[in-house]
């Protein structure tokens, strides 16, 4: 039994849990920047309850509500300087995946010179401000993994940059940030956070732990998208499904993302899918393909899951997604199969794919073109 | 769903696993107090392969090797002097739980000028040195959590102390250097575990995800109890057996102990009963009595352990612990009962005893003497 495990983040979960906890914002100093998205969190009370917990505290604060969704690098430059300008002690991320991996790039230019590739290259020498993590919606597992995922026009295409200070130290989950995401949001997200476990469980480098994590994060997760009623989605659903996007969110930690991210990348940097149903469209093609040579995992995933087999499963994924109507040109596939070829986590999948693989879940997710 | 969760431990698991992750320590400081007792880690291995990994790493180090079975105040208060002698950056204790909560008091010695009372009372101002946990037994779970228990002769009993800063930074988990632990030792330990999974299940500050860690973790030891063969223990058994301790360890991180650990301390400070048998002695009498208030919570134990009933469990506890013809004097048992009464974590079990709770618990045990 070998394997290793982290999750330093202090984890605060329930309802007011941001008011309830607030003396653990002061442990981290006077200043604040947070870096939140231009309107959800003004509408959804995360913000408010923020800024009342920091008041609350006497910590000052100033509010960088610019990041975009699947930010850029000019966003959390344009973060990191504010961060410095007011000399901030920490950074607080509110949001979906997009602001809290920015939030976690802006920790890290508050504190140091660097240029953009040194950013990317993970280099940087001073550790980066504390972050605390507020989601927003429950998909991203950012919360609680030492990565940031920023989009690069340079590489055009999403790049994850990792360090143990990326790690928030607080994170706080309040599942009345979500009572009003529509249906889409919430099922593409639920889908990210379920690919995020079913990639930390098809994995070489599961352990013991990220398996059980792994699993109970994907029975809680088929049984609510097998459940819940789009209009009608209760507090305690919702807070099933930040629990279990926080799950897998550790998985992810110990194993990393593979097959089906790498694949997800593309569709969302040319195609602009949300993150969660890119990954979504591919999944049960991409579970096809590791059934060949791990039948056994595969089949824990489906049972997890509740459903009988991968068809049950595909057949899941296809009722709570939106209809997407696209067809890659044999050059864009091409594109992305030399894109998705080089990403660097493909290497753990339980099933190393090939070239023609990568063709062969397109065709079956039916995104080639003939 | 109200819940917190902290865990901020690095945990590194695995035959060799401090050789392998050498560089960790290396990231703590140039020097180090190594923390442990007379005889056992010069024996099973560990103590060379920590010395192995400090000289790789070009680490200064010495050995403070007088931690005794329940360490007093006096033994972790020379501890911290030598510690503040050679300015040691860090501390890695090495043994079962008294050697590890000793390095935890030690680390905080090292930096603190206080009272032996300051120190009972959590009241130092500078947060202890980094301290590296490394495990020879599979019970204490002290690498995973914020307590050290020291023995006080003051107040005859054992006094457990927290904070955030006595949790490991770094701890390794390597079943080689239990090979050869004895079956008392093994079983004793492997039943403190159990009473730690158990207490934090049968715990108000119980939460989903403490819930599944207890679990699994009262699952895997209630199998191992029931099938190791006392003289021939693999590594893959042992290995199981540090996992589940960990596990039980994180759980009761988030939950603390409750009724069975408040019995066993005078029992091990007055009848110098190990302390994982003096818990086993009065695990089954401490569920018949909660099972009055959670019948549903004990079933799942009992399930868990792989029993139809708490019978069973009794049985079985029965077996695997040493006989001991033990009874109390009426005084002896009043004196016990006045000290129980006033621990603290008895609030936060499922059921909270009374007085005469605690003197059925005795009874049920065989400990009471008419």
């Amino acid at each position: 039994m070998q394997f290793s495990f982290h999750c330093p983040t202090k984890i605060f979960a329930g309802s007011e849990c941001v008011d309830r906890n607030s003396g653990q914002l002061a442990a981290l100093g006077n200043k604040a920047l947070i870096v939140t998205g231009g309107s959800s969190s003004k509408k959804n009370g995360s913000l408010a309850d923020v800024i009342t917990a920091l008041k609350k505290e006497g910590i000052q604060y100033e509010i960088f509500d610019e990041v975009e969704e699947n930010p850029g690098l000019a966003t959390v430059f344009r973060g990191g300087q504010r961060a410095k300008e007011m000399a901030a002690d920490f950074i607080v991320g509110i949001g979906g995946g997009s602001p809290l991996d920015a939030a976690k790039a802006v920790a890290v230019l508050a504190v140091n010179e660097i240029r953009p590739e040194e950013l990317l290259e993970r280099n940087w020498s001073v550790k980066a401000l504390p972050f605390v993590a507020i989601p927003t919606t429950a998909g991203t597992g950012s919360e609680v993994t030492p990565y940031a995922v920023l989009t690069v026009d340079t590489a055009e295409t999403k790049i994850s940059i990792a360090g143990e200070d990326l790690f928030a130290k607080l994170t706080f989950l309040d599942g009345r940030y979500m009572l009003k995401l529509n249906w889409q949001i919430t099922a593409n997200t639920a889908v990210d956070a379920l690919s995020h476990s079913i990639e930390g469980y098809l994995n070489k480098r599961a352990t013991v732990l990220s398996d059980m994590l792994a699993l109970e994060s994907i029975g809680m997760l088929g049984k609510l998208l097998q459940t819940m009623e789009p209009d009608h989605i209760s507090l305690a659903q919702r807070e099933e499904l930040l629990y279990a996007s926080m799950l897998a969110g550790i998985v992810i930690a110990q194993t990393g993302t593979n097959i089906v991210h790498a694949m997800g990348y593309p569709l969302t940097y040319y195609k602009n899918l949300p993150h969660g149903l890119a990954n979504g469209m591919v999944l049960k093609a991409a579970l096809d393909f590791i059934e060949q040579d791990c039948p056994e995992r595969v089949g824990q995933v489906v049972k997890a899951m509740g459903c009988h087999n991968l068809s049950e499963v595909g057949e899941l994924l296809t009722r709570v997604l939106p209809n997407v109507d696209l067809k890659l040109t044999r050059a864009e596939q091409k594109n992305f199969v030399g894109k998705i070829m080089k990403t660097k986590n493909l290497v753990n999948s339980a099933k190393i794919p090939e070239e023609k693989d990568i063709d062969e879940i397109f065709k079956l997710s039916n995104l080639a073109d003939g």
